[in-house]
């Protein structure tokens, strides 16, 4: 029973069981490349024994800097199961960033795609602990064609090792490590598979939209492999017929993705006839997606969402949107609010909210609070930080930085990040609250919210909505505050509109609310038009 | 990610999502008593009171000589998360074995049916480790009245203390004692919940068919709470017509049991007209089901069968029969004979086949070997007994002492114990093939096969046949051998054929091959009239 949990079980049964399986990769010139499970480990294991010959030995740390493709899910077994760190790096970062987080986690080797190597090229004087950069292309064929062609003999790891490293886009301060030990992925490979969770079978056909330097790619490509599911790669062309064509031509049944994703492939659908029936589960993760879509989707294409809700800080799923029975009794709107919200703690994981006495607040549906979590696969603490501390970890609790309200089924809603709601007179106004109101409006796209100083309520919410293009000329604010009346409390609507052409975004697709705060809310509010 | 695997965050878990879902038992009487999640975990917080009260620790040994009722699941939680072990007592045990075991594992507490009570009346003279013994009925019930009606301050466990000890129900020497810690129980049940094992969700109804004496009840009470599934206890009564009208009447979608159990209902829904529609998963374990009952059950009643293969040394379940997708190619014959088989290792269980110098054997699907099993959920040693000797390991992997095949896709058929196989002429015969194929026959209900000395080839089989009741005057041994001819290798066939009322089961219903060896192998075989 002592039988350690690591990824190198995951990739020695399956290996055994899923040869025959089959994983498709897009090219970059849009053809597919396919190879079956048995070629993909022998693949594995000559990186391992290239990672050998590099020098890698247990515990360093190795970069890549990739595209979701067939030679990085190699390296997601390889790096790991030989016994060093995988460390993914986020391909949007700025250079500063990125230079920081490669000295920070002193990757000793960073494997790259060719076109990403400007980024490199950019830094390199900056990052002395890199020995070796590997491009991901020819000189990557050339050093496995090279390469015993032997089974590499896995060290017997122990299941706390660590294995993967992820650093948080962190919007303030510098990126913050969070180191993932063997023993974490594997659970969380278990628990995203479980019935009530995706449900991940050897029937699936998994595309990997998430990038895999995200969070771990969401977990996927190892729960994917776990249960010996098809992989379809998309390379990194991400557009909506890109997406559309992939889940078409490949009959995917199961994918994830951030909500732009989502809502520009719905746009694209409208104009464009694709045959996406194959689906029966699309993951939606890392902001709100807009409830109508939730709806849209499951009534035009019975396409079923599952919200979920994480951080790079829980590897990273906590909480799914697990349809359960009483749910069916519900009227169909009721229905769909439910679905909408960001579900219940998979098995594993505890949930709570807390005021800011760190009270536990009852779960009613309403009462906001500080979401905190804890489990086998949420962090105990930060890379090369000092013991934890109280702004990240209460009682054993992780604090999320989330507010959230619970309601009695245990679903939850994330409300606002905690520094991004609106404090207006002793009272909070969720800005995602608000941003979702104002994009149900049908000429907008997108909308983000912000808090801007106010000389009497402390803090008043400023909307910036980007129209979509072909209302671009003919939307005003008063049919917007016209249209959330009633929608929202009045004390809610926003003091200020503004019109923009598209909300800014993180490095992982995030609204980016700290480059609007810049723009818009330095000094006090000048007087707005719409003002009430 | 140190956050401890325990059967307690189970019960917060569940307590806290699943409060309106319900567990319902069928008493004595035949009634149906019915109660909430809620109401159901208050009570197994007043069981722990009551444990307090008993004066039982954290470690100390607590039995339960139950069936499957809903106070037997409040003991089920109580018990582990209050930090004690519980010890399922296998009421079908011989007094002496009975008395064995309890004094083996020094239980201090037994909660004790009043129906049962003769079984522990017979020996309380020779258990002086037992402090007390609770009557679980009315004195049970006083026992919670009492209790306060507070939530009681579950330990912090730590995820290898002890939860649950069963002993093998071995038929050669003293039983044996195998220990789990809440980890182990923690990731069975997540296992079993897997897509592509149970599926177990919220939205299911499991009917505890399995004793919960019997290697934790397959693991299904733990698994069933983790999601909060709907649960059906049914009580001492499981006749076929008990069984079937659970089914009807309380929409069952999930159960599992012996195929004794599956044989009898499949004749009883011959005779008697039920809806069975509501089930989408039969889980079958404990010994071979002969194949027609798969494909019969398929045909006639849509209900799918999942073979299981494990011990009360692997918690107990370690492979299942996963329908993977390259079986729906296959011509039907050829798929339900691949349905036919033990199934392929769950997520975190390896398994592998050796020859009786250890050396792993290829998976081609014929050549049988020793099945070894490692995992996280299978014994490292038993309870108190010294290190792990040769006779249970071998190189960290648990000899099963079960010899199978394993074929390229993983799946593996059991073809016998190790000291059940006839060993003829320096071949194999597996008794449990021979059964089977006699088993097919339509005028046989039961089948055993042991090996009888023999002078020139060392051990031959014999075969001792019940046949169904209206062809008990008229089956001949020549029909029988004429119907295996062709069916099974000409010097498999058996040199002698008896003709039995029925085959003696052990206490958890298995074919009793010990006693039929000393019926009828003791001296050398007599010349038989059908030898050939």
């Amino acid at each position: 029973m002592q039988y350690p949990l690591t990824l190198t079980h995951i990739l020695e049964r399956s290996e055994k069981l899923f040869r025959k399986k089959e994983i498709a990769g897009r090219m970059p010139d849009g053809s597919m490349c396919r190879y079956s499970y048995a070629d993909y480990f022998a693949r594995v294991h000559r990186v391992a024994h290239v990672l050998r010959q590099l020098g890698i030995e247990e515990g360093d740390r190795v970069g890549t800097l990739c595209w979701n493709t067939s030679r990085h899910l190699e390296l997601y077994f390889a790096i790991p199961c030989s016994g060093a760190v995988i460390h993914t790096l986020n391909l949007r970062l700025s250079a500063d960033q990125l230079a920081f987080i490669i000295n920070h986690a002193a990757d000793k080797v960073i494997f790259a795609e060719a076109s990403l190597m400007p980024l490199l090229d950019a830094i390199r004087d900056q990052i002395p602990c890199v020995e070796r950069i590997v491009i991901v292309d020819d000189e990557y064929e050339t050093l496995l064609a090279a390469a015993p062609d032997t089974h590499y003999q896995w060290p017997r790891l122990d299941e706390d090792a660590a294995c993967a490293i992820c650093y948080t886009s962190g919007t303030t301060g510098n990126p913050k490590g969070v180191l993932y030990s063997h023993r974490c992925l594997f659970l969380h490979s278990m628990g995203l598979s479980l019935a009530d969770c995706f449900a991940l079978s050897e029937r699936d056909t998994v595309l990997q939209i998430v990038p895999m330097f995200h969070a771990n790619g969401w977990g996927l490509p190892y729960a994917a492999i776990m249960n010996g599911s098809r992989i379809v790669l998309p390379g990194r062309q991400l557009q909506p017929a890109d997406i559309a064509s992939l889940i078409q031509d490949e009959r995917v049944t199961v994918t994830a993705g951030v909500p732009t994703i989502w809502m520009s492939l719905y746009a694209f659908l409208e104009q464009e006839k694709f045959d996406v029936s194959s689906l029966r589960l699309v993951v939606c993760a890392g902001s709100a997606l807009p409830r109508q879509f939730v709806e849209l989707y499951a009534k035009k294409y019975g396409v079923r969402f599952m919200l979920l809700w994480g951080m790079t800080e829980t590897s990273p799923a906590a909480t799914v949107m697990t349809y359960r029975s009483h749910l069916d009794e519900l009227p169909e709107a009721e229905r769909f609010d439910k679905l909408a919200r960001h579900g219940m703690p998979m098995a594993g994981v505890d949930t709570r909210i807390v005021t800011e006495l760190g009270e536990e607040i009852v779960w009613d549906g309403a009462t906001m609070g500080e979401l905190q979590v804890r489990g086998p696969w949420v962090t105990s603490g930060y890379y090369k930080e000092d013991a934890p501390h109280g702004a990240s970890f209460m009682d054993g609790w992780f604090r999320t930085g989330d507010v959230a309200t619970i309601d009695e089924d245990g679903y939850i809603q994330i409300m606002d990040r905690t520094k991004d709601l609106v404090k207006s007179g002793g009272e909070w106004i969720s800005s995602v609250d608000l941003e979702n109101a104002i994009m149900a409006h049908p000429k907008v796209a997108e909308a983000a919210v912000i808090a801007v100083p106010h000389p009497k309520w402390q803090e008043r919410p400023l909307a910036a909505i980007a129209p979509l293009p072909q209302f671009r000329d003919s939307i005003t604010k008063e049919e917007i505050l016209e249209f959330l009346s009633g929608k929202v409390a009045k004390w809610w609507l926003p003091d200020e509109i503004v019109f923009i052409d598209a909300v800014p975004k993180t490095s992982v697709g995030k609204f980016n609310k700290r480059a609007l705060r810049e723009q818009f809310s330095s000094g006090s509010l000048r007087p707005a038009s719409t003002q009430l």
